[in-house]
């Protein structure tokens, strides 16, 4: 398997121009003061359709060739994989179905048909997602894009962080969420060209650490899917090319409770007037965690996403 | 009265220089697909204590003289000015005592004293609030700053557009909200001098249209203390700085009400990632309601902060 390089970041970066937000890197003195290092927020909450998933959505699907426009693009997830899906389609002209199971939120099966994509739906109990998408791949000729194992994917990831070191110059550590990889893989690229002496971290809820026992293991540990609020993070195993890089690249993979997503969720709203996801809290909470390791050091953490169903939002502030 | 100018907003510009953020101006597809205008929003949520206020408090104690400086200052405010001026002096190391009513919210006390002032206590209903904080800036040695009617105080609040439309170019309307005027009238300042033709409206609580009235009349009408939610938005009048320069450079003043704020304050969580206090939300929800007024142009919107007790925030999105 040939690993992609920090080059196809930069070959990526130059799709996404004028695509992406180059979203703002924001500080916070209270956090510095509070917990005693200096940190650079890099908000890709404020993203196109609310995630980083765009950056790697757009820029896989900015590789298609001509037969495969025609055919469109097919994915399954209930997620910000299918809004980045359905968004990117639809800004380059061309079909997207999205496979979510029958008791998705209906809020997401709304806002991906509102980027103007098909929505197919199927019993998370009776019927295999993969089989029916390849089916549906074969016979309408459409090219599958995973949420996280894909060079063009992960490549699409790692520009948020090459934007967030060009913005602030080399980092002493960087944390960045961890579900399938495809974040963390992709900053490792960055981060490793841009900052050599960076330390880079993953976070992964406590409940679903099987990044965290794969890293240990030097293999891809698979894992039930994990009881968190971190919905982003609740993949079962990682990637064979997210993994080839994590394994190389990562210094260290963390975990964190779901009690502390809360603590630094609330911090984000309170004090830096943030809405960010569960998930979008990991690396924070992280940092947090391992205040000591990064006492009055450059530490840059990558809020991946905000995208919470405002009730469940209420509820978890309140 | 000698009405400050644009040159006076520059020099500001140059003392909040490495003090102030930078707050970063945000675009929104949906925003411009849902209500068919080109917005730009200048997040003075983000500024340092969560609100543009920060920019007038520094300015006005960046003027003061050695003796002044010696002496401190003193203010009257249970809400971002008094942080404003907390933090303003605590950076410039001089003493700050805050007059605030006994039945401020605990939180507002708290973040008031985490900045290190000094808070005075009185009671709202048996005590003269201006005689007190009169008496003990004479009896301490201290200067006087009022929370909007000054020119140091709205010339350093005019910052935040100038740089607003040095980041953007020209814009053809821009709306900011309005309470006693400080921010309308630098904005304004800035505005008149930066893009000659952009259309300037204030945007005011329906309970609280002492502005619009004034507006009309040519002249400061007073009102009773309004009920909304805007709490930053419930003054009594304007001041003689203030009006001066609205009703000389502003187009038009307009209201909304607290249901109109909220459906803002929702589409700004949900979609914009922000968290913006009510009164932030008073310039997009004027926006909006002049929807036909500003179709296919160039529109500023200035979010003035975000300072909102998490659980009063919860209800307002639940």
């Amino acid at each position: 398997m040939q690993l992609p390089t920090y080059d196809d970041v930069i070959a990526a970066a130059a799709r996404l121009e004028g695509h992406a937000h180059r979203t703002p890197v924001l500080r916070s003195t209270t956090a510095d003061e509070q917990w005693g290092a200096r940190f650079f927020f890099k908000c890709e909450n404020f993203q196109r359709m609310g995630a980083f998933k765009f950056r790697g959505a757009f820029n896989a699907l900015s590789k298609f060739d001509a037969t495969q426009r025609k055919g469109g693009v097919i994915a399954f997830s209930s997620g910000n994989h299918a809004q980045a899906i359905a968004l990117s389609a639809r800004l380059l002209s061309m079909p997207a179905v999205i496979v979510m199971p029958k008791d998705a939120p209906a809020a997401k099966v709304a806002a991906t048909k509102g980027y103007g994509a098909e929505v197919v739906m199927y019993d998370r109990f009776t019927e295999d997602r993969e089989a029916l998408t390849r089916r549906l791949a074969q016979e309408r000729g459409m090219t599958m894009i995973p949420p996280y194992d894909h060079p063009d994917v992960l490549t699409g990831q790692g520009t948020a962080v090459k934007e967030l070191i060009e913005e602030t110059g080399p980092l002493d550590h960087l944390f960045v969420c961890l579900g399938g990889g495809g974040l963390l893989s992709g900053s490792a690229l960055s981060a490793r060209a841009l900052a050599p002496g960076c330390k880079v971290y993953g976070v992964e809820p406590e409940a679903g650490n099987d990044g965290q026992q794969s890293f240990q293991a030097g293999k891809i540990v698979h894992i039930e899917t994990p009881k968190t609020i971190a919905d982003g993070a609740q993949t079962q195993h990682l990637g064979g090319y997210t993994f080839g890089i994590i394994k190389r690249d990562v210094n260290d993979i963390f975990t964190v409770t779901d009690d502390q997503l809360v603590e630094a969720m609330r911090f984000f709203a309170e004090r830096m007037k943030m809405v960010v996801e569960p998930t979008g809290c990991l690396a924070f909470a992280g940092a947090i965690a391992a205040r000591e390791a990064i006492a009055g050091q450059r530490v840059g953490i990558v809020i991946s996403g905000g995208n919470v169903d405002l009730s469940r939002y209420a509820a978890l502030l309140a």
